[in-house]
């Protein structure tokens, strides 16, 4: 029975040791300091408590938690592994810049590990809805098949570690920069009174958008903490040079604006809500 | 017969000129210091060449220029007008902010002219396509009846001066920001290698999204220029302490870039056009 550990058991790295243990594996998961609610995610997802010293003896190390944390996970990896003489396989899954990434690589000491960029693509996976997609890119990629051999879905993309992590900045910046864009024009609208005529009008012109808004702006929310980190790892991903850039710092912005409502009590998420007639 | 008057024989101010004729009016233009192609364009739609002191004798002047210009016509108008004394009606339909909008009514002297605020949503007339809507607000919005009564498409909405424009900001953010957004990761997905992946997920997990942009972006190389100052504008028209100005002012430098691209050859275009399959 192969051994994967996941450090990170949130919706999204929980979901995936789902995954994997219906799939077969045994999974462990690092939970120390954790809150009771990680930890009861990680039992109802089939996930087993383990020390580092155990986490690195697995066939297969993937980190999945805020972009924040991506560099410390490696350091305490790198720390635990030490002089250990056999090298972790280690997959980095998240949503960073392929500058971020390769830091997140060099916290290794040369020998410690393979290291492989992944990056997820898709909502944390659902019982009876396909999973997301594991794009992993790196010279040792091929590393990686245990992850598909137990349930994953994984698509390897030509390159070197940086290349996944760019495919999941350039996706993200359109995906989530449009739940951004229309966060913003809403908000707008509501502050100038022209609310009601920007929903009609989108309605008739541009309905497939107005629908995907109607959903996808309440569900940022409670997500928009984590975005704000998203958004500056895009836009140092594109760099000072491109003039792109700049709009990322915006969208950290905005969504540092709306995790902020929330804290507060959610007016603007309210006022949001009753304009998309939620 | 109404004589109506065009400010601007442009696509969009033929067009809706154009509109104007066929529908019974007779349509007059200012075309001093245009381009042979610009008269060419006014006169197969059906426009009449006018004077200044012709077009403020129209029932109603309708001014459709690129943002930068929209004070300036307001203000040779005004010369124009004077102390004659019946007022003007005019309508500002350019892309502009509320603040924008109201330094237009401004440049009026006090009974010179009844000042409506127009923005207009769609792409220019067809033939044999429903044309764009134009909206209305203001005090004196029932002076733009003869519009309708000659087949525009006109929506009055509540509001004084400032809300049609507050409209047309909030709809530009949202189409062309979501445009923005597409060109700048499509670009930096192409510098990264990530191109054909994010090309394939996105036609995989967004299809209606991966189909607008692979449209939507070719359009934008010629107009890229004017979106310029249209972001420009709408940046203005959220404000420095709202953190998704900094989105726009973004989008204005993305744009500029897509604009020099054009001028120097295309270069960024034709990577585009390759990866949309152009």
């Amino acid at each position: 029975m192969a051994t994967i550990a996941i450090i990170g058991a949130g919706a999204m790295g929980s979901g995936i040791g789902r995954q994997l243990a219906e799939g077969g594996a045994s999974v462990l998961t690092y939970l120390e300091g954790r809150s009771p609610g990680t930890h009861e995610r990680a039992r109802a997802a089939g996930m087993e408590p383990a020390s580092l010293e155990d986490i690195i003896g697995a066939e297969i190390v993937l980190s999945i938690v805020p972009p924040a944390e991506a560099i410390g996970v490696a350091e305490r990896l790198s720390a635990a592994i030490g002089e250990r003489p056999s090298p972790v396989t280690f997959v980095d899954c998240n949503a960073i810049s392929p500058k971020t990434m390769n830091a997140v690589a060099a916290a290794f000491r040369p020998g410690q590990a393979n290291v492989l960029d992944g990056s997820i693509i898709g909502l944390p996976p659902q019982p009876g809805k396909a999973g997301p997609k594991l794009y992993i890119s790196g010279d040792r990629a091929d590393k990686s098949a245990v992850l598909a051999a137990h349930g994953l879905h994984v698509r390897r993309i030509e390159g070197a570690v940086g290349a996944a992590s760019a495919l999941k900045m350039c996706y993200a910046g359109i995906n989530k920069g449009m739940t951004g864009l229309g966060t913003a024009m809403l908000l707008a609208a509501i502050g100038s009174g022209a609310d009601q005529s920007l929903k009609r009008e989108m309605a008739e012109s541009v309905p497939d958008l107005d629908r995907k808004l109607s959903s996808a702006i309440p569900d940022m929310y409670a997500k928009a903490y984590r975005w704000v980190a998203e958004m500056e790892e895009i836009a140092a991903f594109l760099g000072e040079d491109d003039p792109a850039s700049q709009i990322f710092r915006g969208m950290a912005g905005l969504f540092q604006k709306m995790a902020e409502d929330r804290a507060g009590g959610g007016e603007l998420a309210d006022q949001l809500d009753a304009l998309l007639g939620r």
